[in-house]
């Protein structure tokens, strides 16, 4: 019976896809599970070149799957996932595998981790990023979890993984939750990135007058550069697509209220749990918030700014090379605030992660897969104790050629009305992080008149207050308060 | 034996305050407790003028207090709260009221409301802000909890709250959690406008190198205009201060590094899980964080930027007059913002809360009393269903004399490498929020593209998706994946 080394568990579009891939792959037999029989019947009839092992039980599913047992899950995140690990922890035996491979929360692979751990069987959270396309031909894939289930786990997942410079995009990212905590910081980078390439069509849209289809030839450009990546390259085709009813571009008859799937607002709700500044993540969220609110934007459309028709660029090939610099380093920045919580969560939650290992397993398979994510890995390479990724010479460089363009392109988007909240949160984070000193000093003052809550100083230690309502002298603070 | 009409447990300075206050008011007699009574004989001997009753069990507590048994419980937020609550609930009765006058989060006291209403008490979450001198002299209060309890709440704290204009600053928010979610938004506020008032100063500064002791002048003078403010008020005052030690402006020898207590976390990770951009308040928690990392500061100090010195001001007067405008401009989206954020809250826990009051209640007492707040109460009277505080004409108008100039302080911060994040945030939300189109529809595209997740047209309804890697033809999506 037990003819399959790998099972699946969730036959919807993503698992059929990753079942498919693994079933192409030398050496993988796939045991296929669904709760319903009839996806399980499909899957069978359309791909018959796949050799599946059906089961329409768990303990069929069981029982098809040799020792140690390992069998991913691919269903919708959240209860679901907990009754699928509940039915399989009673079919399976310790030193078994679960893989979650669905976008959970990562604080709920921490809790399932450690629950599944109990019964003996090994509980791996695996962020799997590229979308159905990704599942089918080689996804990114993340995986947390313990040493002893990487043993078994890791020579199945590189087998399907997507392949970058010859390196299958997938490592043993750390503990317990670590591999999804990476795939959710993985898909806040994202955020930023879209809303940055975003905010450089809308800049050149209305700073040119130029039409989609002659900006999509600007991407495919770009594309041919050091901004290389999978979203560039999907921004072109986006672009260029035109709408067949109306002759019109697609983007303009798309409705630009952008939605979202929650896992930007998770990075973010983490970031700020970590005390990590992710400002480009935050205003990526923040600008698909504020598009999906119609009833404030019809009332405020009548509020006063610049004649918009009056902003034009004077030399369009500068502003538009401006555009590009701007995107470029504002890009780093999203990076660099990415890589900061990954450093801080690895510090809370214990995990050892390899920074530049994450960004060799973004390079293919995920949507954020770039060109220079070899110049993250060469930095951590380079330096494993980098403080900021920005402060690596690489970076320094980069900012260097791009940090007057990028100014120009905030400012320009100030006095023209075009609303750029990525790029200019990126700059005010940058110009913040190398200010020799900051008006936090103004801060701490203010929350020591009102609250008392005292401060330190420049020149020397311990923690004061300022009697503010007595004679104004300075005091030492026992402690703060 | 039942000679007190309210009772305060918890008598650190917060606490020892808000007792005082209460017992200097006409009508109270005042029951005071402290789990050692060191305290409780502290505030006994150092005020023999208050007349407290002293109990030293939380049975003697009980009994000196006349039924319903009104409690005020000042301990620190979190588990302390908890055992004290459980002791009270021992003692009281059902009609009898517990008010926790802590900083907790409201959706703790959404929870302890419903555990402690099964026992018929009544339990209330009160903000209280105004620090311990607003304790002791009139603090802005923003009670939760039940009708029934605020019959016999009402009267005692509108006898101890601050009074603006004649009226006191306290009204029932709502019900259960909406004391509580109302003071986190008020702090969320709270941090924006001490980060735009930071910005404004750090601009002056640089741009025109005047002192601390100078631009204290230019914040005292504009504290005579419509940017009236407690906040304003004491930046003078903090920034007149000279050091005793050193003789410098005592805000050169702070350490700028700003802390936090985590409240402006919270209000940014509510206003994501609602779904309301609050950029500006993001951008404060940001900035502190951010100020708050020396080791990445200390790496990034050598990245490049503009010449610092190569930037100043070419009219003085005029650039001080746009940082004003700037820093009025964003403060009303901070404000509008926020209130964004008290709507979609109270809708989502079924508060009726309204707007008009609170903007009332926060006029005195609190932390980010202002004189615009007026023009805040008087916009929800003339039109409640306002979708945007800054579209109600008064900030329109604001907007049209401050729009220009605010342009102008973006883009010189940019050019000069000052950073001013909240500043460039709240531009470029204002320009999102009256933007005719956004690129938006670019995400909602990308979306598409990658992860088949649909998108809608500005022509027909439905859901669509385009069959990019097939013929690229549209279908219409039976409903969005």
């Amino acid at each position: 019976m037990s003819q399959a080394n790998i099972g699946v568990v969730g036959l919807a579009v993503m698992g059929s896809n990753l079942a498919r891939n693994l079933a192409s792959r030398e050496g993988n037999t796939v045991a296929i599970f669904n709760r319903s029989y009839e996806k399980t019947q499909t899957l069978l009839d359309e791909h018959p070149e796949a050799e599946f092992v059906p089961a329409s039980t768990y303990e069929e599913f069981a029982a098809s799957l040799s020792k140690p047992r390992t069998a991913i899950i691919m269903v919708q995140a959240g209860k679901g996932t907990d009754a699928v690990i509940d039915a399989l922890t009673e079919v399976f035996e310790p030193g078994d595998i679960i893989v979650d491979g669905g976008n959970a929360l990562f604080t709920d692979t921490i809790r399932r981790e450690k629950a599944v751990r109990e019964t003996g069987i090994n509980f791996v959270g695996a962020g799997i990023s590229g979308g159905e396309e990704g599942a089918l031909n080689g996804p990114s894939i993340m995986p947390g979890g313990s040493d002893e289930s990487w043993v078994t786990l890791g020579p199945i997942l590189k087998s399907i993984a997507a392949v970058a410079e010859g390196e299958p995009c997938v490592t043993h990212v750390g503990h317990d939750g670590a591999g999804h905590f990476v795939k959710m910081i993985h898909n806040g980078i994202e955020y930023a990135d879209m809303q940055l390439i975003a905010e450089a069509y809308d800049l050149i849209r209305r700073g040119t007058g130029k039409s989609p289809a002659e900006i999509s030839e600007i991407f495919a450009e770009w594309n041919k550069g050091e901004l290389e990546s999978y979203l560039i390259e999907i921004t072109a085709e986006v672009l260029k697509q035109v709408d067949a009813d109306t002759g019109k571009p697609l983007v303009d008859v798309i409705l630009d209220q952008a939605g979202s799937k929650g896992t930007g607002v998770w990075t973010v709700q983490t970031a700020l749990d970590l005390g990590i500044p992710v400002s480009g993540i935050a205003e990526a969220v923040f600008a698909r918030s504020l598009s999906s609110k119609p009833a404030q934007r019809d009332a405020a459309a009548a509020l006063p700014g610049p004649d918009e028709n009056a902003f034009r660029a004077q030399d369009e090939d500068a502003f538009i090379e401006g555009v590009r610099l701007a995107l470029y380093a504002s890009k780093v920045i999203a990076y660099s605030q990415g890589f900061d919580a990954i450093v801080a969560g690895a510090e809370q939650y214990g995990w050892d992660i390899k920074k530049g290992e994450i960004a060799k397993i973004w390079r293919g398979g995920c949507i954020i897969r770039a060109r220079f994510l070899n110049r993250i890995t060469e930095a951590y390479a380079e330096n494993p104790g980098l403080v900021a990724l920005v402060t690596a010479p690489f970076f320094v460089d980069v900012m260097e050629k791009a940090q007057v363009a990028w100014r120009k392109v905030v400012a320009d988007a100030a006095y023209a009305g075009i609303p750029a909240p990525a790029f200019s949160s990126s700059l005010a984070y940058y110009d913040g992080l190398r200010a020799d000193r900051l008006p936090a000093a103004l801060v701490q003052g203010q929350r020591d008149f009102f609250g008392a809550h005292t401060y330190k100083r420049v020149d020397k230690k311990g923690t004061f207050h300022t009697l503010w309502s007595g004679d104004r002298s300075e005091i030492e603070a026992v402690d703060s308060h």
